[in-house]
Formats: C-alpha cells, sequence, structure tokens
C-alpha cells in the first residue's frame, strides 16, 4: 500500500488518521446495483436509510435494491437485539426442559480499564439473556500457571459451556500457551488453531466460529445479502476478524481476495468487490472511490479520531468513509451500531451452542 | 463458472474435457513482465527454454526476465533431484551424528493398484535417501479399528518420524477419524485441522506444510520468483493443494484470491495474477487468454486426455492450457515434469524435518 499522506475528505474531519493515498481513477462509475439484497421473509427487520445529506430516519421496512445513490443501513443494534432475544428464548427453553442454564466463564487478569468494561459489559450482556456468569478476576503479576489453573478448573465445572480470555494479557505470559489450555469444547471465541483448521477446510466444521466475523455474517445473512458466486475482499488478515472472515465468505461459496498491508493496489482489488468488509483499524481507510456501486460493505473497525466538539475530545469511526460509502454501495454498517454490538450478542450465541451440545439438547 | 463447452484449442488435443467457455477479451495483452524473476546465486539450476514452436531444449542458465513471448519452463524434475541430494547430505549427516535414521510408516488398505503404485515409488524414494520405510498392508475388509491398531502402534515406535495413510481409504471407512489418529509429530502430509489451522494464523506455524502445495512453493522460492506484494491467484480450494497453497502464498505476503467451481469470471481474475497456482483437475482448463502477460504459471493438475497415437492411449496433460501459457507466460511448469515429482520430494523432506524436530538435531 502507499505510504500515509493527507487527504482531502472532509466530512471525515479525520484526515490525520488517513495513511492511504487517495488513488485518481478515471472510471466513470456504473449506478447499477451488484448484489441481490433482498430480506427473507423471516428476517424482516427494522433499516434507516441515510439520505445523501447524511441524516437518517428510523423506519422498518424491507430491504430492496435500488439504483439511487442512498445507501440503506445495516442497523447491527437492531440484529443484535433481535439474536439476543432469540438466544434468551432458548435459554428459558432448556431450562425448562432440562434444568440447564448456558455458563460463560471470563477470566480478566490484570486491571486495565477497558478490559474491565469489556468484561463488565459481556457479564451484563449474560444476565439479560439468562446465561450465568463466572468470573476469574486475577492480579497483574499472577503466574501462567496461576491462569492455567484457572482455566484447568473452569475446563471441569459441568456448570461452564464456554470460557474467555480477556485479552491483552499481561507482557509476561505467553498468549498461545494460555488460550491452547482453554478445552476446544468450551472455546466459545474460536480462536483454537484446531477450531480455524476445521473453517478454512471443506467437509470440516469449527466447533465455533470467532464471535465478529460470525457477526459480520449474520448480518450478510439477515439483511438477505447472496454470497454465492459474489466477488468479496477482505480488508485485513488479523488472526481474529480479517482472515477468519475471508474464510467463512470462502466456505459461503463467495470468491474471496484478502487486501492487506503489502497489497501494492488495495483501492482497485477492493473496487472489485459486491461485498466488502474492512477489519484493519485504519480510520476512513476506504473511500468512496474504493466501493464498487451497489456493493455492501461491512465496516469492523472502531477508531477513535480527534472531534473538539464530542464532551470526550473524541469519537469513534469505522475504516470506512461512511458518507462517501453512503453514496456509492447498496448497503452499508455504521460505525458505532453496526458490527460492534454484534460481537457480543455472537458470544452469548456461541455460549449457548456450547450448553446445547455438550447437554445434547435440540 | 460457465457451463461445459467444447472449445478450439487445436494444439491441446483435449477439446473434450474442456468444460469452460472460453471468454472474448478485446483487452490487447501488454507484453512485459509481471514479476520479477531472478534465480538466486545459491540455487542455479537448469532450466529448458520453450520456443514457441513447442519444442525445448535443455540448458543450465540463469532465468532472467525478457520481454519476448517465450516462457520458461519450471523444471520440477530437476529441482526434486536437487533437493533429494539435499535431503541424503542431511539423513547421512544426522546418521554419522547421532546414530539415528528418519523413518517413514505407509499404511495402506486394499489393492487398488494406483494406491500400490504410488506406495512402492515413496518406498523406493525414501530407499534412495537413506530414510527407512515402514509399511502396513491391510486388506480391503479391514475394520477402522484394525487401521487404528496400527496408526497408534506407529505413533509409539521410536523409529517412526512420519506416518502416512495411503488414500483413498475403503468407503466403509470415516476418513477424518482415521487421519485424526496419526499423531500431529508425525503427520507429514500436514493434513490434520491443526496443522491447517496454524497455516491459516499470523504469528504460528504448522509444524508440517502439505506436500504438493509446499512443492509448488519450493519452486517459486528455487527460480527465485518474488511473491510478497504480489497478485495471485490459486485456481482450486482443496483441502489437500487448492487451499494450503492460497493459505502459503498469503503467508507469503501475496495479494491471494482463490477462484473455484462458483466463481463467475474465472478468466477475468486470473488475468489479474502475477502469479498462478491451478489444482483443479480439469484438463487444459486454464486458457493463454486467462494469463497476464509476464505471469508466472504453475500446474498441478495430471490430466488423462485420449491420444491414439501414444501406446497407452492417452497422455497426461495438465489444467493449463501449455502451448498457449508458454506464449504468454514469463515461466510455466510443465505436465509432466513440473510440480508432480516435487510432492515426494517434499515428503522426504518433511519425513528428515520431523527426525530432526523429535531428535533436537540441527
Amino acid at each position: 500500500m502507499a505510504p500515509p499522506v493527507l487527504s482531502d475528505c472532509s466530512a471525515c474531519a479525520a484526515t490525520r488518521f488517513l495513511p492511504f493515498r487517495r488513488a485518481v481513477s478515471s472510471e466513470a462509475f456504473r449506478f447499477q446495483p451488484s448484489v441481490s439484497l433482498t430480506l427473507k421473509p423471516s428476517s424482516l427487520i427494522a433499516v434507516r436509510s441515510i439520505s445523501s445529506d447524511g441524516r437518517s430516519s428510523s423506519a422498518v421496512s424491507a430491504v430492496t435494491m435500488n439504483a439511487d445513490t442512498s445507501a440503506k443501513v445495516i442497523d447491527g443494534k437492531l440484529v443484535s437485539k433481535q439474536i439476543k432475544d432469540e438466544v434468551a428464548e432458548e435459554v428459558a427453553r432448556m431450562k425448562e426442559a432440562i434444568g440447564i442454564v448456558p455458563g460463560l466463564a471470563v477470566i480478566l487478569v490484570g486491571s486495565r480499564k477497558d478490559s474491565q468494561t469489556y468484561v463488565r459489559s459481556k457479564k451484563k450482556a449474560c444476565e439479560a439473556v439468562g446465561i450465568k456468569s463466572y468470573e476469574a478476576n486475577l492480579p497483574e503479576d499472577s503466574t501462567e500457571e496461576d491462569v492455567l489453573k484457572h482455566i484447568s478448573a473452569f475446563n471441569n465445572d459441568p456448570s461452564v459451556h464456554g470460557i474467555l480470555v480477556q485479552l491483552p494479557l499481561p507482557r509476561h505470559m505467553n498468549e498461545e500457551t494460555i488460550l491452547n489450555a482453554v478445552s476446544i469444547e468450551r472455546d466459545v471465541d474460536g480462536f483454537h488453531p484446531l477450531n480455524i483448521g476445521r473453517l478454512a477446510m471443506q467437509g470440516r466444521y469449527p466447533l465455533f466460529v470467532p464471535c465478529t466475523p460470525k457477526g459480520c455474517m449474520e448480518l450478510l445473512h439477515r439483511y438477505g445479502v447472496e454470497i454465492k458466486g459474489k466477488r468479496a475482499v477482505v480488508i485485513g488478515r488479523s488472526n481474529i476478524v480479517g482472515m477468519p472472515a475471508a474464510l467463512l465468505l470462502q466456505k459461503a461459496n463467495a470468491t474471496v481476495s484478502i487486501v492487506h498491508s503489502q497489497t501494492k493496489n488495495p483501492e482497485e482489488i477492493t473496487r472489485q468487490a459486491d461485498i466488502v468488509i474492512s477489519a484493519v483499524g485504519v480510520a476512513n481507510l476506504v473511500r468512496g472511490s474504493w466501493i464498487k456501486p451497489g456493493a455492501v460493505v461491512i465496516d469492523v473497525g472502531i477508531n477513535p479520531v480527534d472531534d473538539p466538539e464530542s464532551p470526550r475530545g473524541y469519537r469513534l469511526v469505522g475504516d470506512v468513509c461512511y458518507e462517501e460509502a453512503c453514496e456509492v454501495a447498496s448497503a452499508v454498517t455504521p460505525v458505532p451500531g453496526g458490527v460492534g454490538p454484534m460481537t457480543i450478542a455472537m458470544l452469548l450465541s456461541n455460549t449457548l451452542e456450547s450448553a446445547k451440545r455438550i447437554h445434547n439438547f435440540k
């Protein structure tokens, strides 16, 4: 990719975070849909329509393709609520039928404020759907053995169906050793290489799919986006989002390309895609000119940019220049309120799935 | 991909095997190299030059890029011999230093003629480099338990460093159960999902890389083909070749796209690639028009096509229309004599590597 330069995106107010040159393209956009986007009858959900002046209005309606320049907003907040409701219903049915309550254990080492916030919100989300949550809070100077002892205890606790080690771990610990200690049957994060291997292989299926990429796929499915035979580009190749997202799209029969830091012409390649998933962590990297008219854009990035008008002095934006994307794409996830809320919903869904599998409950 | 139609490739004599429409392309080819192709001083090897009339001449010379239309032939037979020589040297050094001889066990179930031939040639290749080979020949009507018992015995035999189950297994056996029984430390085929997962993940490394895709990469490396930052297309997504080849190219920092049976415009996508690996098993699928001028083409396919002039009534061709590829690409592997001989060479290399690791021999 090209070296960092300033950009001229006035709408984004985030020029200093934009490390990629906006390639000059003489190609005229053809404003026609590239992806068939129709809602399944079973999954009618609310969508907000963004007009070209950037204002949104909420309404429950089916998403249908049109040839104008206003993208539909894929509402992750709404879909995640829908999923949480479904999980709550299943948790209640399971408890009623066999007296089992799914349990999620979270291990937190140290006292990072952000990690504490994440753990708190996971606990709260568990409570809301009736999943029992367990917590092990260990001091920063714990040894690897301390952590492994807790993992082992949770592995052997029949009331725990999912185990999650909050990352990052303190520097003196080996992340790989610790993550590998989580039993594969309880690896609700889906990060175990055995799960990733099964995800990559045809005819094999992982016990768990990593939560964020699973959330991206769920958004595509619930908005009726056809994946089979479509060109998909994943920007970023991290172990927890980009790479497994590419494997999932591939399993769903898309033709997938992965764009990463060594890619020489990311804009040109991305512009070929009917479906774009960006998970690279660079504010407003993906400009309107990167997007094929009519494409569906899933923005995983959550990046803080300076904003003197915000009480906190900053605001959160995605990897995608939202306003520009809305002019070109057929559907876009906003940040916040797009993929973000899906991750915890998928964690709850994975924990329920695990409890059902362990107790053979259909 | 488009439905099967007859093609007009007279050079290939294989029209009946060609299931893909040759797309009409008005794009003029720019005959300029797309891939930097220079031999490393340490790996000067013989290359055969193919002239436009299809005849080849052998000569030892450095591969250098040129702008004419004759592709260099990537000589897998020669490289595999080079690798076998290197393995033999290391086997001798190990035996001399610590008295350990690497051992490879092959399990063959049933009496398929082709499988017997493969096993025989593996045994012969082992002997040639000084690796000890072990064999378990089980009758067609063996039970899964019989096979698992043999695998377990080999897993626990300290003189065995690699175990290979010859595929296909009889239909009454579960391939996954049997392959998973091979201990990960002896999985010289690299098919275990844990190995595949590690191959897919950044910062993780498999104990073994599957032999055929490893052979493709070795050819690229030994011919000095730069991979980082290049566009690569892998045609086919099998667990044993296409998918791991894509993961390997990705780990080497190429920008990778996988073309498969559900891809709508395989020709257009393939033509964007600086490096093409085809592993789909369709004779002459990849026509000259699919190839970007100057690209490097690795052809994994080995497909029989009718040939009344051959004593056997057929001859072997690759996935790539060789004569056409030679006119457009900068370098091509022939079939036979390209990737084919590399697979066994990589199996020997993996077995040696395993013995070194188990005995901590550097």
